[in-house]
């Protein structure tokens, strides 16, 4: 992926779809048909630090949890757009709030809905184990499976090549 | 699987096992004793996007759980039969409630319970990690694991190769 | 394995530990401090077959868990111990209650409470994912790992060395 | 490894983080925002042996949970420090209050909270899946992920090297 990194250089902003991506797709479902979702805490890590150090970061789902929302809004997470069936309006929304073009935006998604915003990103990202169309439609594709630190991959990466990853804040949550 | 393609091509309809095939055969126990089942997200997608496309889609499970009867009628899942011993008379009904041929029919399953209905469909599917006298018994076999997206292979493969995967619904969940 | 060929066609009833071979060894904490195990459905089915087959079937536990036990008597298990810090007493009272002799026995273990009594029964198994000591102690291996069949693995095998694996029961649960 | 030998010989006491060392790194996420952990038995195994032996045991978590402060205060844990955003004075507290010195503690995290901590033990150690900055700077980096069983795999090498391994407490919980 030595091409990518001029546009790696490029990345002001990352917006992240949510299952299957922040999760490994798989949801627990309780009795009253509650969705349960699990979360990586390296990838936490990196949201924090990368929120921190001036980077704007959305989340953009197609579901809806509350959990989520208070799991994102802990880290810092400026916009959390839930239950979302049109995406391209929200990541529309977080360029506008944000001041910052989409060809500066990294979006990483994993499955059919992502497919009309990751064509509007600067950067299209998806996790190793994202469906077959959008691993064709992606230039980025991570080393690791949804849920299991890709997002902790693309934000370091970009991070280091653009050296904002290692400061008096690396080694605090 | 080449000399598969003709059946795709004339499947109309599909049932789904529950346990083992649209979760990972794993149960989380309560202290109370109760079953949490965790599901797969692209299968949900896959699921949801076949109804909308007029196939008939079912569960059969020898199970009970009212989170999972909760999850496919969110997925609009027409037939949803729990707790059933003999899953023989469940399909038959499918077929007779949607005016399909059993021919018709692909149905995936995993363990011994699913053998006599498996020779009933036209194609016979399970995951790649079914039971042994199951997997001897399958004309299709999945790449994927139970819960790990092989319903979803499944049905992507049925409905790429009918043309009907790709269309305005496609990016909609 | 050939040479355990004459010991499997011998068993005539199964004993298993509960963490790290009915589970895989690893429990969820709730904030109440409570521990939540995940079973198998595939494991599930293998013991309730072996039950209704006239097999003498028991778990031994150190640990001491509500929802196990319901799991366990849903399964029809006739003897459930818990909380046992001692396994070779639990696992004499099986032998005297059942009127099986313990070289008729299989037990499964993973970890060092279960070496004592590994070395009572007459067959020694353990999951591929057993603590070193068991792995060198077993003559058994599964090639299943705790949670993820190894019950079921041994079941089966057992069952259709004595060709009880088959019958009318087969395809009911 | 073999030039670790002297230092494990060393080792007088242990220091673990929590997620992604006595965890998987993934948190299930409750619709209330509360996040559950899981554990590994095989790990809990290994804890509660030190202890008994004589082996200091702490754990320092950036996090906060009240489930895995019971969970490690049943398996005997000492000194149980949450909610750090600094690891090290907890560090030297550990040091001052059990009476070892720093390079008699085995410290092992996988994320760049530890990197401090890490350069204070005597033996730094990351499991198999830590963060590639905590990987570069470990001594000893496990053939086990986080909650797969990597406190197992350091603290039964260092007991079976210093023959406290075995005794009659081996078979007991």
């Amino acid at each position: 992926m030595g091409n990518l990194i001029p546009k790696l250089k490029e990345i002001k902003g990352f917006i992240f779809d949510i299952d299957g991506v922040m999760t490994p797709g798989q949801v627990l479902v309780t009795e009253e048909g509650h969705q349960l979702r699990s979360v990586n805490i390296k990838d936490g890590y990196a949201v924090q630090h990368a929120v921190k150090q001036g980077y704007a970061v959305a989340v953009i789902s197609g579901g809806k949890s509350e959990g989520m929302r208070k799991r994102f809004e802990g880290l810092g997470v400026k916009w959390i757009f839930m239950a979302q069936s049109h995406k391209e309006e929200a990541f529309y929304q977080v360029c506008a709030e944000s001041g910052i073009q989409p060809e500066h935006f990294a979006y990483m998604g994993d499955d059919m809905p992502d497919l009309p915003v990751l064509g509007l990103a600067g950067l299209s990202c998806c996790p190793k184990d994202a469906c077959s169309d959008v691993l064709d439609a992606c230039e980025y594709i991570a080393d690791s499976e949804g849920g299991k630190g890709c997002v902790r991959e693309l934000i370091e990466k970009v991070m280091k090549i653009q050296q904002t990853w290692y400061n008096d804040d690396s080694h605090r949550w």
